[in-house]
């Protein structure tokens, strides 16, 4: 599956953006930055590394766009997104105590763990100090103040379902429920964001803005639901995610949740047991085997499906013009057949 | 030394306000961030911790107050930073790995690393929330937008602050101009903020905003020194602190960063052979007779006085009413002069 060619669309802006974002005193803390950002090595030697493919901004600016609002008014928001992310990266593999990330190690593994929580401090601050610098330069601010709420409400979710990630890793009993109430905050909340920027940004009408809103809770639910799948399923080479990671850290993704509602006998029993029990490592083949036997692959492709189409049947409402709902549906499409 | 009256003047509405501005979902995340508040124990039951002085909030509102604005617009951005300080307090202690905080367990060491981190980062989005809800309920969202703008840079400012403090511990030479241009971000910034906001809901008038700023980063300065001599030579039933631990964790203070320069002979030797060197715990008692003989104390206190003066000048010039005057003084007496 190839990246739909809209994401090469903004690259430039954007990147001019992050770089005019996170400019600073010449001090080691930005070098973790650009590093972790892709754009220098661990010596602060430019190189060009694998930077992630920008989904967050990319979405907002397409939204903005397909609604016919000005792009370079929406792009130090969507760059916000960005940093964002960058941000919640950083601190996840500090507290997943993860080495590598798309395929380097990670600024933890490199500076140590106090440095690294700081620099991702330094990327939530800068995230919010560029969505404030939003909208167009000297006109009245209020468009820059709902985009920071915006964006500060759904960091907030992005928290709270971090919180409930983490204590998933120790919990009994956690259903599909549990599930979205974690996804729809930890994944979906940020998505949701991207695209309500779109909307503050072309008009800033709050019908176009809650509609915008759920149509990113539906993709971004989707989106997080292909992420467990590749977790699981996907490739090492490509995702540049080592195999049966996710299964090793007892993450309740929707396949394990599926399967150990649905397994029967021995699988039933040993699943739970490798799941619940925090002093075990879960064997990764047998769970794999489990997952099989209990059809959890096809459960997972549906329920992201339905989400899915809640998030097409939202689009259809939407004012985009045409060029925008073309794209956007290559977007949605991309995002659950990826293979990264 | 008592704490000014000011302190208890805007007490009940702040905590109000911090009520407001942390209320959420039915999460153990919230019960963290109300533990680190000290209003409940760990297990979410009400208790009336020690809250710590809440001195930011109180400089912005009494500043605010001073110049003949509304206290009651700029309490949202005061509550903010109060919560900005405890979300740095508990990353400070994550990287730190310190066990005790005012006298009760910090918040890592009853809930792990994890979510202690992601607790803190739930204060810090909380802080912006809050700041971007301030000024006049339905007016025009400038100031809003501008408070913002300041309290992010002034975090901003922490984190490289926080950045180089980390670093010093373990670098061979640390003058006192690195010393200071590490306090005055990870210390100085929120207090030349708190003065700042004060400004910004009293008129929003750049020159008296620059004014306050500059009034703040001096004090800021001898808020941080007091701090150092504290950490040396305060009481550690008062300060709640333990005896001798920034000597343990070899922080450049300025008593340390004076001696290391102007101690002779033996005293130089061991002092330089003890902070410079990762793999030694300096040894306490030896330390403070090194201090002694390179008369630290007084130059410490001198220094410090230095800035409060500067303080006092730039106060003078502030168009602040007579009330706020006579406060302002009190409590930058008291800053200087206080026992924890």
């Amino acid at each position: 599956m190839t990246v739909p060619k809209v994401f090469s669309r903004y690259r430039d802006r954007l990147d001019e953006e992050l770089h005019r974002a996170t400019r600073g005193p010449d001090l080691l803390l930005y070098t973790m930055i650009h590093y972790q950002l892709g754009w220098v090595d661990a010596h602060g030697k430019q190189e060009q590394a694998d930077r992630g493919k920008a989904i967050r901004p990319t979405l907002c600016l397409l939204m903005c766009e397909a609604l016919g609002g000005e792009v370079s008014e929406a792009l130090p928001a969507a760059a916000g997104l960005e940093l964002l992310h960058n941000f919640s990266l950083i601190h996840d593999d500090v507290m997943d105590s993860d080495q590598t990330r798309r395929h380097r190690p990670t600024v933890w593994s490199l500076w140590g763990r106090a440095q690294a929580i700081d620099a991702g401090d330094l990327l939530h601050v800068l995230a919010m100090l560029s969505v404030l610098h939003s909208g167009k330069p000297g006109s009245e601010p209020l468009l820059a103040r709902d985009a920071s709420q915006v964006v500060a409400h759904g960091c907030k979710l992005v928290t709270e379902g971090q919180h409930l990630d983490i204590a998933f890793e120790s919990e009994l009993d956690v259903d599909i429920n549990d599930y979205i109430s974690m996804i729809e905050r930890k994944s979906a909340a940020l998505i949701s964001v991207a695209f309500e920027l779109g909307a503050i940004f072309a008009g800033n009408a709050s019908e176009v803005r809650n509609a915008c809103r759920k149509y990113g809770h539906a993709l971004g639910i989707a989106f997080q639901i292909r992420d467990d799948m590749l977790g699981i399923w996907g490739d090492q080479d490509i995702t540049g995610k080592p195999v049966g990671a996710d299964i090793r850290k007892r993450k309740k993704t929707l396949p394990i949740i599926r399967a150990s509602e649905h397994a029967t006998g021995d699988d039933r029993v040993s699943l739970r047991s490798m799941f619940n029990n925090v002093e075990e490592i879960p064997d990764v083949d047998r769970v794999m085997k489990i997952l099989d036997n209990a059809k959890a692959r096809q459960f997972t492709e549906d329920h992201m499906n339905l989400y899915l189409q809640r998030a097409s049947e939202i689009l259809a409402d939407l004012p985009v013009n045409d060029w925008g709902r073309t794209n956007l549906n290559e977007v949605a499409s991309f995002i659950v057949a990826r293979t990264k």
